[in-house]
């Protein structure tokens, strides 16, 4: 049996898991991995001490060091989990402190542009796998981590020609014992499947109530007539600014290419409005019902 | 004192109100009026008869008669609450029972058409009042009303020219006494209100869910990918294409400018991910976020 926490290091999955960036997404894989028996150690890496020190206070961690290089020696995995941009700069910082044979992973939510920034770092001995755990709140710190945000959720994997297979294999362990159900792709089609589902939804959001907001035809502001369906429909708009240009940036190809394919069936429904087309009006919202209510 | 449901009829505002259409809103609309001791009589209407034996058991209406000519005689407030395509052929069909000063207004979700294609029909010594109380829910039949689904809600009256000043008053306070807050525009300011804060949006949603659902890049549906924000957002594509259909015709004007206003922010950001524009992407986010939580 192994003790949560610190139990014989040989019998865990990961000995010593090093977390960078100990918010939402890296505390809550932490407290799943402890709860499953999978971790010896943990260790937090980040910026802000307060946000550490509540970490250590609600175990989420087992201690911390501010300087990375401290936090990932002697590490068997290192997980990244600070926004996309800075992904490949605290890679960089951290290298040097890796042992040999240790396994990089994040949990970025665009996968190209961080592999493609990413693997030319990545010196001989030491692996990097690309991930992304389709899981969130609305909230976010350590203090906003429980053990099971993960369970019964999507991991993606997204290996490339220069994964390596056990380092690979591993990683898909680890998220298997934090709860999710793992899916393996390529980053291209990794963004497209993103572009889709969260970063389109979020760009159609944002410009929605941009328009709403801006008609000032009235002299008023319409919005103040809004009832709840559309503050619920438009509730991603109040997301993080600066996540979503960073997203926008870094999933550019794969965002743009979805953009152009909203566009095609908005201008479609706009021609059949302008024509009065009742028929296929119909068929284009019952289509769309159809669809929606599939996924429910 | 009045009693609810049948006090002195010369003391309610409302001696006799006939609802046609005796569902959510027309069900709602009664139970709010008869708990403020509004009315005297409701006599339902409409062409399911279990649903209106369902109204009756209820207490929603005091009785009623599936032929509208009944239904509506000696009433002094009619109040249409069928589907807005059907609006001007109910009117034609209840008109000759109205009697002689009788006021007739409707709920109709869009106004500029409903108005031209009814009050050409009203004859001298009848009133139309046009309106849209801005409430609902997902629910729909008369079990779903209930008393206080108009209090602290806004609800919009239209006159036009021809509007009796005197009709306008009563209506006005039929909806106070409901618990609504009254608000007076033009029949062309409320369609384009609507059309941004209601209309576009759902025909957004519809073309998101189209868009997403339609992409055949990958030889699988990746809608099955979505988690729970994706959901959420296009919970409004699940929405009757019935009725949508209808709102999208008779609001077609409306409807067309503010896709177009959307059409315009949703280029722009597009163009700002091209470019790759920092700035202008944080400001976009920005922006929205700030008018969004605004609403809040």
């Amino acid at each position: 049996m192994v003790r949560k926490g610190k139990g014989k290091m040989a019998d865990v999955l990961i000995p010593r898991l090093a977390i960078i960036g100990v918010g939402l997404i890296g505390g809550s894989l932490s407290l799943a991995l402890k709860e499953a028996g999978a971790v010896g150690e943990v260790v937090g890496c980040g910026r802000g001490k307060p946000n550490l020190e509540k970490a250590l206070e609600l175990g989420v961690i087992d201690w911390y060091s501010r300087d990375p290089l401290n936090a990932v020696r002697d590490a068997d995995v290192v997980f990244l989990a600070t926004p996309v941009k800075t992904l490949a700069t605290v890679t960089k910082e951290l290298l040097p402190g890796c042992k040999s044979g240790a396994i990089i992973t994040d949990g970025g939510s665009v996968k190209g542009a961080v592999a493609e920034m990413i693997e030319p770092l990545i010196p001989e001995g030491i692996h990097f796998v690309p991930g992304h755990p389709i899981a969130g709140t609305e909230k976010s710190g350590a203090e906003a981590a429980f053990p099971t945000l993960y369970r019964g959720k999507r991991c993606i994997l997204t290996p490339t020609e220069n994964t390596d297979p056990e380092a690979l294999a591993l990683v898909e362990k680890m998220w298997e014992l934090a709860g999710s159900e793992v899916v393996k792709m390529s980053l291209e089609k990794h963004d497209r499947v993103l572009a889709s589902i969260s970063h389109l939804p979020h760009m159609v959001a944002y410009s929605l109530v941009n328009a709403v907001g801006s008609y000032d035809h009235y002299e008023e502001n319409i919005l103040e007539y809004s009832a709840g369906g559309f503050r619920d429909f438009t509730r991603i708009a109040s997301s993080d600014p600066t996540m979503w240009r960073d997203i926008a940036e870094t999933n550019r190809d794969g965002l743009l290419e979805m953009m152009e394919q909203f566009e095609t069936y908005f201008a479609e429904l706009k021609a059949d409005i302008a024509e009065g087309n009742s028929e296929k009006l119909f068929e284009f919202f019952n289509r769309s019902k159809q669809l929606r209510d599939a996924i429910l």
